[in-house]
C-alpha cells in the first residue's frame, strides 16, 4: 500500500506519527480505546492542540462529562493553553450531550455543522463515544446512531479522534463491547501491561483502512510534554493479556549469558 | 477427496487459492469471520474484482452500512476501480438492508434475483451477515432466515463470500456466536496473533464441504496489492489463543544453538 | 466387560470400529457432537451407507435443514450414491422438522414408525438434534421431548447416530450445553486441536453403556474415502483444551536427543 | 476420628471401601456427582446389588428417566440380575417422578415409606437428584424440597446413594451448581482427566461427615465386573482441572533418569 | 498493632489461635467461608464447645437447616456432648429460620436477645448466613438485613462465628458473591487445594480488624479431635487457585538435589 | 510533567507520598478500590487524621454503614483519637446515607456544604462509594449522580479520598464494575497477592491526572502505626493476577546461584 496516498493528518507526536506512516488519513474517523488512566484524553488534546499550533488546522473538542474549567486546567498542566486558542477563534471546546451533538451534526443546518464550516474546523476530538451508549439499549439502533454521527463527521471531511472507555483493565480483552471498531477507519488500543512489578502502557494499532501501519506493540509514556511513544516490548510474551512473561530465550540469556 | 471434483472459483490470491486446492467450489456459500481490521472486506473485494478482471465472472457486492463513496474509495486504494467495472455492466454494488435483501432474493421475481440473472452474476460478496442479526431476536427464527438467504444464493448457483464480524479480539475464541458456520459450505477465520511484541494475522480454514484444504494455520498480510498469504507459524504454540508462545524446542535452539 | 455381549453394529470405518470393540450396540442411541466442519455429517452418512452396502441393514437419514439436493451431492463427493440406494428401497432420506419427526415417531401408527417397520430399517441418523432445541425453552420439558424421541427409536430396536452441533470451537469445553449426553448410550466428541500451527481433529469417546471402548484420544482425518481414524496424539498435553503443548519430555528429546 | 464409630455400609468395591474406612455411615445421605459416562449409575447399581447379595441388606433403586427394561439390561451386562432380586423381595426398582417420590416419602403413611418399612430396605439409590431441579425455579425453595427428601430418607435410617449429573465436562469445576453438597453427609466427585492423550477417570472425596477418608485423588475404571478403584495419579499436577501436566520432577526424571 | 489490645476470645485450637494472636477480638463478628466439606461447622462447634468447657463462656448455636438430632450426633463424633452442656444451662442450640432470628435479635425485648442476656452468652455461632439470602433478592436490602443482624450481635458484645457456604469449589475464587465480608470484622477462608494427587485444606485470613494476624496460608486437617492447623505450604505456587504447582526451585531441588 | 505544579495534599504516609510525588493534588477526587480487608478504611482514616494533626487541614469522614462507636474504636486501635479531634472542631464524622449526602452536597445551601465552608474542611473521605450503587439501577443515571457528587466536592476545592469495595478477591481483575474510575482524577488499587504460601498486599496507581507517579507495583502492610508502603515485588511475574510466579531468572538463580 503506497503510504503517500491521501493527505496525512499528523498527531505531532513523533513516535506515534511514525507508527501510522506520517499521520491519520484526512477525513477519517479514528477510534482510541483504553481503560481509565491510559491517556486517551491526553492523546486527543495533543492531537487538537498540535493541529492548531503546528499544522494550522482549526480544531474542536466535544466533551460530554468533564467540566470546562477542569478541561482547561488539565490541558494547561501539559502547557497547552486551550482558552487562548479559543479566544483566537482556532478552537472550540463544546460541552454537550450525545443527543444534542448527534442532532446538531446530522441536520444540514445544524449548529455544530455550521460551526465546523464557519471556523474551518479540520480536526475533531470526541470525549467520549461511551456516552452514546445511553441513547439506545438496542445494539442495532445504537449502531445506526453511531454510524450516522461518524458519517456526518466524514461528510465535512474533518479528521476525528473518537475516544472510548474500555472496561477491560488488565486481563485478556477477549470480547469487543462495542460495534464502533467495525465502523471506524482506524482502531487504536491503549492497554496496561505488567512488567517487572510495574505497570507500563502499550499502544496497539489493530486497524487502519487505506494505510500501512506498524504491527508492533509499542510502549508509551505520558510525561510533562504529553505522549511519548517508545520501542516495542522485547523479550516478552503475552503482552495483549496484560501480564507479560519473559520469553524463555530472554530468561536463559539473563541467567546464563549470551552464547 | 479428489480435488478435481467440481468447478473451482479462485480468489485470484496465490497463497489462498493454494490453501483451498485452487478455489472455492462453484455455487458454494463461504463464510469469512474476523475481528475489526483483520481484512474481511479486502478479501471480499479482491474476490469480486479478480473474478471480473481475471476470470470473466460478473460480480455483485451487497453492503449494509458503508457509504458507496467510501466503498469505491477504499477499493481504489488497492487499485481496484469498482466504478469502472460497474459502468461496464460487470459489477453491481448494492447498498441495501438485510430485510430488503432477503425479500428480493427469496421471491421468484425478486429484484436482486433478476439482477443476478440478467447480469449473469457468478460471484456475490455480502458485507456483512452480522446485520442479519437485527432481523430476529429468536435464534431459531434467525437461523431460518439466514438459511433461506443462503439457499436463495445457491439456487442461482452463484459462489458467495459471506463476511461476518467476530467480537473475539484476541483471547480464546471459545464459543461460536452464530449458527451460520453450521449452515455454510466453508468456514474461514481471520485472527489476530501476538508474535514478538507485534500483531500478526492468521488465516484458518475450519470447514470446506466437498473439498480438501490445508489444515495449516497460515500467516497473511494486507499490502498495497491486497491480501498476501504466507507460510505457517513455525516454532510457535497457542496460535488459536491469539497469544503465542515459543515451543520449548524453538526456545532451546534459539539460546543454545542446534544440535 | 465382555465385548462379545450384544450384537455389534459397525460403522464400517476401520479405526473407529476398533475403538468401540467392533461397533455400536444394537438398538443403542449414540450421540456425536462437534463444532462446524469436524465431520459429523460425514460420519453419519458413512454409518448409514456402509450399513446398507456392507452389512445389509436398511437405513434412514432424517435431516432438518439441508436441502435434499445438497445432501445427495455432498454424499456423492465421497462416492456414496444415496439416490440409488433410495431407489432400491434400502434407504430413506427424510427432510422434515423436529415437531413432525417427534410426532410421527411417538405415535403407535406414526408415519415414520411405519416406515421403519415396513422397510426393516436398522440404522437411523439424525442431522441434527440441535434443532430439537427450538421445541421448548424449558430445559426440563425439552429433556422430556428428547427422551421421548430417543425412546421411540429404541422401541423399534434401531441403532441411531444422533448428531449435535457444539458451539465450543477450540477452548476448554467446560460446560455441557445439553442434557442429551446424559440420556444416550454413547457420547462421542469431535474436537479441533492445534498442533504445530495446523488444525487437527480428535475423536473422543466419553461414554459407551454396556461396552468397553478405548480411552485414547485419537486423531482422525476426512479424505475422499470418508473418515480415517489414526493413532493417539503422542508427546502432547492439553488436547482437550484444543491447544496442545509438547510434553516436557518430548521437548527435551527433540532438542537434546534421546538418552 | 475413630473410624470404628458407627455401623459401616460398604459398597463391596474393594478400593472404594478402603478410601472411606470400610463403607458409608449407616443412615447417611451420600451424593455422587459426575459428567455423563463417568459411571454414576454403575456405582449406584453396584452399591445396591452388593448390599443385597453380600451384606444381606434389601435395597431400592428410584429412577426418574430410564426405562425399566433398559435398567435391567444395563445391570445384566455387569452380571447383576436385578429382576431375580426383585422376585425374591430383596429389591424394588421404582420408576417414578420427583414430585411423587417426594410426596410418598414425606407423608407418614406414604407409599414409598411403607415399602421401605415392609421390605426392611436398608439401601436406596436415587438416579438422579438432577430431576428434582424441575420442581422449583427458586433456589431456596428447591433446597427445602431436597432437604425434606433427604431428611425423610434419614428418618428411616436407610443409607442412600444420591446421584447428580454434573455439567462440567473437563475444565475447572469452579462453581457448584447445586446446594445438595451442603446438605448431604458425603460428597463424592467423578471426573474425567486427560492423561497422555487418553481419558482417565478420577474419584475424589470432598466431604464425609463423621468419618475419616482418604484425601487422595484416585484413578478408577469400569470393567465387566463393575468399578475398580486404583492408585492415585503420580507425577501429575492439575488433576482437578481435567487436563494434567507432568510435574517438572517427573518430566526431568523421564528424560534424564533418576539421580 | 499491639496484639494485647482488647480481650481475646480463643478458639481453643492451638495452631489457629496462634494465627490470630491468641483469639478473636471480644464482641467481634467473624465470617468463615468454605465449600462443602471444608470444615465450617466443625470449627464453629469447636469454638462454642471450647468456649464453654475451657474458657467458661456460655454459648449459643443457631442453625437454619440441620435437624437437632443430626447436630448433636455430629458433635458427639468429636466427643463434644452438646446435650449435656445444654442441660447444664451453658449452651443453647437454636433451630430457627433467618426471619425469626433477625426479628428476635433486633427487637429490644426479642426472645433471642433475652436468652443471650439471661444465659450470659458470650459466643454465638450461626450455621449459616447463606440462608439469609432467601430474605431479599435486592442486594442492597439484603446487605441492610445482614448488617442489622450483625450489629444486634455486637450490641450484646457477643463474639460471633458466622459461617457462609462458598460455591467456589477449587478454581480461582475471582468474585465475591456476598457483601458480608465487607461488613464483618474478620474474614476467614477455607479452601481445597490439590497437592500431589490429593486434596488438602487451606486456612486463609484475609481480614481481621484491629488485630495483627499471620499472612501465611496454612494447611489444616480435621481429625477425631477436631481441627488441627499445620504449617504453610512450602515449595508451592498457586495455592489460592486450588491447583498448586511446584515452584521451579522446589522442582529442581527435588531432581538435582540441593546446591 | 513538573511535579511541583499544584499544591500537594500528602497522606502523611512516607512510602505512599513518595509514590505520588509528595501527595494528592489539591481539590482532586481520588478513588481507592480494594477487596475486603485490603485496608481501604485505614488509609482513609490516616489521610484525614494526618491532615488534621500534621498539615493543619480540617477533615470530614462520611460513612454509610459503620456505627459511630465502631468507627471511633477502630481508629483508636491505631492511636487515632477521632472524638478528640471532633471536640476540637477539626473533624466531622458524618453517619448518613447516599441520598442525603448527595442532596446536602449538591444544593447551594446544603447542610454538608455549609459544614465544609464553616469548618474550613480541606479533606473528605467517603466510606464507601459502593453504597451509591443503590441509588439507581440505570448505569448512565448512576454515573450522573456519582459525577454530580464528585463535582460538588471539587467545587469546594476539598481533596477527597473515595473508597470503593471491589468484589474481585484474587484472580484477574478483568472487568471494571464501575464507571467511577473514568470520572475521578486518581485511581488506586489495593490487591491481594499470593507469595510463598502467604497473602501480601499490593498498592497500584493506575491513574493520576496532572501528576507524575511511580508505575511500580508496591508491597504494603498494615501495622499498629497504620499503612507502611514497601518496595516493589522483585523476581515475580503475574502480580496483577493475584497469584505470582517466580520469574525464570529468579528461579534459576535461587537454585544454581548467580553467575
Amino acid at each position: 500500500m503506497k503510504d503517500s496516498k491521501g493527505h496525512r493528518v499528523p498527531f505531532g507526536i513523533k513516535g506515534l506519527d511514525e507508527m501510522i506512516c506520517g499521520g491519520l488519513l484526512e477525513g477519517s474517523a479514528n477510534l482510541i480505546e483504553g481503560a481509565p488512566g491510559t491517556g486517551k484524553t491526553t492523546i486527543a488534546m495533543e492531537f487538537i492542540y498540535n493541529g492548531i499550533t503546528r499544522y494550522n488546522e482549526p480544531g474542536c473538542i466535544i466533551t460530554f462529562e468533564e467540566f470546562p474549567q477542569q478541561y482547561y486546567r488539565d490541558a494547561l498542566k501539559f502547557g497547552w493553553d486551550l482558552k487562548k486558542l479559543e479566544s483566537k477563534g482556532l478552537l472550540k471546546v463544546i460541552f454537550s450531550d450525545p443527543e444534542t451533538t448527534l442532532k446538531e451534526f446530522e441536520k444540514v443546518d445544524g449548529k455544530f455543522i455550521k460551526l465546523v464550516q464557519e471556523m474551518g474546523i479540520k480536526r475533531i476530538a470526541v470525549d467520549s463515544m461511551s456516552h452514546f451508549e445511553s441513547l439506545s439499549l438496542d445494539e442495532f439502533h445504537l449502531r445506526e446512531l453511531e454510524c450516522a454521527f461518524i458519517n456526518s463527521l466524514k461528510r465535512e471531511n474533518v479528521t476525528s479522534v473518537l475516544l472510548r472507555e474500555n472496561d477491560s483493565l488488565m486481563g485478556q480483552m477477549s470480547q469487543l463491547t462495542s460495534k464502533i471498531p467495525f465502523i471506524v477507519d482506524s482502531y487504536f488500543l491503549l492497554r496496561y501491561v505488567e512488567i517487572d512489578s510495574a505497570i507500563a502502557k502499550a499502544f496497539i494499532i489493530l486497524k487502519m483502512r487505506g494505510s500501512d501501519h506498524t504491527k508492533e506493540i509499542r510502549r508509551f509514556t505520558i510525561s510533562s510534554g504529553g505522549i511519548e511513544v517508545e520501542s516495542k516490548f522485547s523479550g516478552r510474551e503475552g503482552i495483549m493479556s496484560g501480564i507479560t512473561h519473559h520469553t524463555p530465550q530472554d530468561a536463559f540469556v539473563n541467567v546464563f549469558g549470551k552464547k
